[in-house]
């Protein structure tokens, strides 16, 4: 299929076309990293706007319930849903979260819906790229909310807050004692904070925990980017499908307000910003791995380590020779 | 004064040509630090051997009063002992860890001993590479130890680590249930835990605390660099002088073994390498912070930011056409 062809099935959102579009932003090749970019070019100025949302939560805390739940009652109410994972353990342990359609077996069979598991990349600057070009992909293919799924570990989070329009952070009902371990760092990113498993034995301590995550973020500084209200806390349970068309109504009354007062577009343009500067980062990077500056390092490192050339007069030699 | 005329006088163990060629790597300007390399190039191969102790400890463990103790310790055996700080943060604080000799009040009248501040940087890098220099320089002047002090925060004892022969862990009397505030990463870089304030009314605790520390180490994979025993944990009094002999002699096994098997050597050869492939990278990335480089990049983002570009695009023409 060329380019062309791919991007007219991609608009008009084939999810075979969709599929092997992710595939291609997700190759290494140089010929398919053209391809890739050529088509992202040609997509630009579609003019469809998806709403894009951050999910983050540690394992256990029920995220595939509850994405598979919220994604079915979205898909109910005629809307498209894409849902992609980031997952940047998955290159090492072999195994993706989102490696098995199964753990949401109702939504993939949606037709409304489109699973995809995370890219599997040993760098995480490789997750990054791949992630955000996906989700260009899914919004230019009219899905009108994307779910971006990462696990509760420091740094995908910090990637996939730069890449949504809403933060969402699932916990657990815990004790009192248990809320520090929330990282303050994570709760600033959250816009809405969803205590999950309200259901059964632990509705009241979901309750409490949620009050007590309520007086936490009263706690932190007005930002500039919410209305009054936000960031918030709220019980659902994933599992009896409670409180999720009350979270709904909360992303879209945060959304709307930030649309209206152009704090949306300007997160957007923020957002784009932060990952042309990273890309170039990596590119320069990315110089070190061609064959002859490998060949160059493995010289002068062993030049290095016999005492011949200082760390600093190696680097240099290094620097003006080798990567000019 | 001339390159040459520092050189001898370094070499000779002066200590204001030794204050004045750390002033010299500290500095950025393009002369002095072509002077600095300069300087660092002629005074390789000097045949000198510090021991080059690096020591962490969060704030309020005593860690000044030990580097007074021992420092002055040291000095009484007729040994030259050099202190340097790293603090990160004290570029920001405009404090310094070390930016009062008063501190070490005692240690810094010894003629045997230099106490140096930690140099104000913005950028990790820049602090590394300019301690590391200035550890060079304390070894070609003929300290016989050099002892790298650093605040116990995550990157810069990572950084210290790469830097030293020895890593020392200074620790208070704790809990038992604190124990496990002490990072597995960090506990798995030290050499020795020495636990603080083994005297008056806090003895028994600190006794305990280091049975409970020592039951931890055991617990740690065996490091190929250690000899039967290591890593391990004791208990000083900075404050009454107790242990310090015996955990100076702990470090001299230590150190004895490694350079008989190769460790010491390989490891500072490992590091070596370590640091040039770390100044390689500064360096790429500091081609970002060039006067042309900075006004292409704020162009393109502009153009990013507009929508007019993608990231991927607008990152690619900044690689091809600005920074080859």
């Amino acid at each position: 299929m060329d380019t062309e062809d791919l991007k007219t099935r991609v608009l008009a959102g084939e999810r075979r076309a969709l599929a092997r579009a992710i595939t291609l932003v997700e190759s290494g090749r140089a010929d398919h990293r053209a391809q890739a970019l050529a088509l992202l070019d040609g997509l630009k100025g579609h003019g469809r706007e998806a709403l894009r949302i951050g999910l983050s939560g540690t394992p256990g805390v029920g995220k595939s319930t509850f994405i598979e739940t919220f994604g079915c009652m979205l898909t109910g109410k005629g809307l498209k849903v894409a849902v992609l994972a980031v997952d940047p353990s998955s290159a090492r342990s072999g195994g993706s979260i989102l490696g098995d359609k199964t753990r949401m077996e109702r939504l993939s069979r949606e037709k409304n819906a489109f699973i995809r598991p995370s890219p599997a990349q040993s760098q995480l600057g490789g997750v990054a790229r791949r992630t955000r070009e996906a989700i260009d992909l899914c919004e230019a293919a009219g899905f009108d909310v994307i779910l971006i799924e990462t696990v509760g570990v420091g740094q995908s989070e910090t990637m996939v807050a730069e890449m949504c329009d809403l933060f969402l952070l699932l916990l657990a009902p815990a004790g009192g004692d248990e809320l520090q371990g929330v990282k303050r760092g994570i709760m600033e990113m959250a816009d809405i904070l969803l205590i999950n498993k309200a259901d059964g034995d632990l509705k009241t301590q979901a309750l409490r925990t949620c009050a007590d995550y309520a007086g936490a973020l009263r706690l932190l500084r007005k930002r500039p980017q919410d209305p009054e209200g936000f960031p918030k806390a709220m019980t659902v349970s994933a599992v009896e499908a409670q409180g999720l068309e009350a979270a709904w109504q909360e992303m879209n009354t945060l959304a709307r307000w930030r649309r209206e007062t152009g704090h949306f577009a300007g997160r957007r343009a923020e957002q784009a910003r932060y990952w042309f500067e990273a890309e170039v980062r990596d590119g320069l990077l990315a110089r070190l791995r061609a064959a002859s500056a490998r060949q160059a390092m493995r010289s002068l490192a062993a030049e290095v380590e016999a005492g011949k050339l200082t760390p600093g007069q190696a680097a240099r030699q290094m620097l003006e020779e080798h990567l000019t």
